[in-house]
């Protein structure tokens, strides 16, 4: 069953206001068996409204829109749904009188306009509105059923659980969508597609067919997989085996399957082995440490970081030797793993991160360019060291950076 | 001049991700003459993109859309536009060997799929692009043109920009959106309001209107002032005024008037007056330090920070007396005191911040519940201490946290 979600208001179309109505709107609707197929913003215009409509309706199983229901003369839903579905608007003795009341136990005069807000076009049903004066409507057309909610979340979510409890549940023919995400890091896109295509494109056709998704995030790559199926049990079943095969096929790139993110897979495995964590940071100013301490209950492992942005703090603060960084350059594999080690010393902690690069968009050279980021990991066992070329800007850099030592400590942390 | 943006991509179309390329789409072309009269989010299916174009083409003066030029099959806007327009797609050699460069820089093989990213609409013409394999298009249909964009931010923006000097901006008529942003920190957004109605209230009847919003953030309150103006001199002059009156109102809350983040502004001051700055982190965990090291340039005035995660950091590096913290707790003024001041001796700098939290989710207590934050700014003149209680999950705390730390340094730096 597909469904389109409108939303409208001028305001909509700035850049300073988004439709987030749609995003708590496609995930109820997802859980009862309708997929958004698509999702337009539409403003205060009766030609550009009626025409969304009219190419909407025919192609889709369900019309949901927010906003355009207030009482002033920009709101339009009411009318550009009345003209594409050929009805006239009429007017509601009961919503006027509820309306007025509405304003008379505020001890309010309603203004005249709103009385816009009790025209119906013909044959609609009105979804009561209890927390605003605006009424939503349901009207089917044509067989497809048109919801119209108004565009404050506090007023249309409960309308719209109310509307999902007594009349779309029964419409949705019992399929439901349930999801899966894989987050992948330390791959490119193309890479993971080649190994997860000629898995995933077989599924298509599988008893429980699943749809996937390849997504490029910053210094990951995640793959949405979803299933519709009419029980949790087989869904659960298909998606399970689905996620089980592309671990098998893409190895311990895949750090997560259940939506964690990767400083907090990280944290649990720090967690499991008693373990706890300092870092010594320099490029990344902190950011390693900030996400690691993202996680509630971080306190247990992370015991302390350095942010070393000079090189007189790398020396006194670590005591890394200054040779070595006359020798190698402050950015180098040397440095990277004294500082490691020096800082697991230093905190008393068992794992140990060192990160020493050149985020931009200053202080490139041709043998050391920007992007380039030396990072070791010392644990009780050994210490890993590796030099990563990242490529965008200053907060890319530090992020990707952040991301690759978390998941290098990943890696040499797995069983 | 009409404008509609088409975001494709089916991860839009799920509850996990939302289109916000748009907004900065919005932003510029708006800037330079043009309305945005229509948004829609389309799913990776051809025959869904191809009705989307089909009927958003002849209703406007341009189309920008962003995604689907990737390497993958789901990769369907190349293949959607040929269909609508109806040109056949061409296979373009340069564009397959600036890929082939591109992953043989990195010293990857190319797989083969991305042999699609080299293919074009007859009589497009090709977006260099600087930030990934996927270049831009630029079509002209019936005197409309098209333009794909790539869906990743940091591919998408530069780009947009080079169309919009290069190709846009002549197309645009006569009167254009201006604007300017006013940050405020530090204050309620029921405050700044009251405060500044009865200015920005007069301004709507002037010979150059200026429209105002305010938008609460977190950690700060924003207001955007926009006129739409023939030229740019008398749009600049009112808008100048205005934000000029704002300041008189709103006083030294506002931090920014030409859009800079407050480790940007902060970073300003310490680099005037020739200040190192070093701060020890508890429960913001290296954030402060990461935000502050964002800014290009800030290994300047950053010198190094200690994230004292545990009480043990807190006196073996810092040297904050043990006493001190059983007597009063982590969480409070004379520790957050303490680390302000210990760090600046122990760095060697002329600030020294100190930032002691309870974070949440747990920790809290009646008397120090979670969000209870004690800061302190140490400077060469004076420390400065104070408790504050932010509200809003682990991340918002944080957040709020650096927010009022870098506040109280500018604050004290103001002349």
């Amino acid at each position: 069953m597909n469904a389109c979600i409108v939303a409208v208001g001028s305001e909509l179309l700035t850049p300073l206001r988004m439709d987030t109505n749609s995003l708590r709107i496609t995930e109820r609707l997802n859980e009862i068996g309708f997929t958004v197929r698509y999702k337009a913003v539409v403003g205060d215009a009766l030609d550009d409204l009626a025409r969304a409509f009219e190419s909407l309706l025919p192609t889709v199983d369900l019309l949901v829109c927010t906003g355009g229901l207030g009482p002033t003369d920009d709101d339009l839903t009411r009318d550009a749904i009345a003209r594409v579905t050929q009805r006239p608007l009429e007017f509601h003795e009961d919503i006027f009188e509820r309306i007025r009341d509405r304003f008379a136990r505020r001890n309010l005069v309603m203004p005249e306009i709103n009385r816009r807000q009790a025209m119906v076009p013909r044959g609609a049903d009105v979804l009561p509105n209890r927390n605003g004066t605006a009424p939503g409507l349901w009207l089917e057309h044509e067989g497809t059923p048109i919801v119209m909610l108004p565009g404050p979340p506090r007023e249309m979510i409960p309308m719209l659980e109310a509307v999902i409890a007594e009349r779309l549940v029964e419409r949705s023919g019992g399929a439901r969508l349930y999801r899966r995400v894989l987050r992948i890091t330390g791959r490119t896109e193309s890479d993971v597609d080649s190994v997860a295509q000629p898995v995933y494109g077989q599924w298509r056709s599988g008893p429980i067919p699943i749809e996937t998704t390849i997504l490029a995030v910053l210094g990951q790559i995640e793959l949405h997989l979803s299933a519709t199926a009419a029980d949790r049990a087989s869904a659960d079943a298909a998606l399970d085996r689905a996620v089980h095969e592309l671990e098998q096929a893409l190895g311990q790139s895949v750090y997560s399957t259940d939506g964690r993110p990767l400083e907090a897979v990280v944290g649990e495995l720090l967690r499991s082995a008693a373990w706890t964590i300092a870092a010594a940071e320099s490029c990344t100013g902190g950011l390693l440490t900030s996400r690691l301490t993202d996680v509630p209950g971080s306190s247990d492992y992370v015991e302390a970081s350095a942010v070393c942005y000079s090189n007189r703090a790398k020396v006194e603060w670590l005591g890394v030797d200054a040779g070595l960084i006359d020798e190698h350059g402050a950015v180098s594999e040397p440095v990277a793993r004294a500082m490691a080690e020096r800082i697991k010393v230093r905190a008393h902690t068992n794992v140990g991160i060192g990160i020493t690069g050149i985020a931009g968009p200053g202080g490139g050279t041709p043998e050391k360019p920007v992007g380039t980021v030396a990072i070791a990991v010392a644990t009780p066992a050994a210490t890993n060291v590796r030099t990563y070329q990242f490529i965008g800007g200053r907060e890319q850099v530090k992020f990707q950076a952040t991301q690759a030592a978390m998941n290098m400590l990943r890696l040499m942390m797995l069983p």
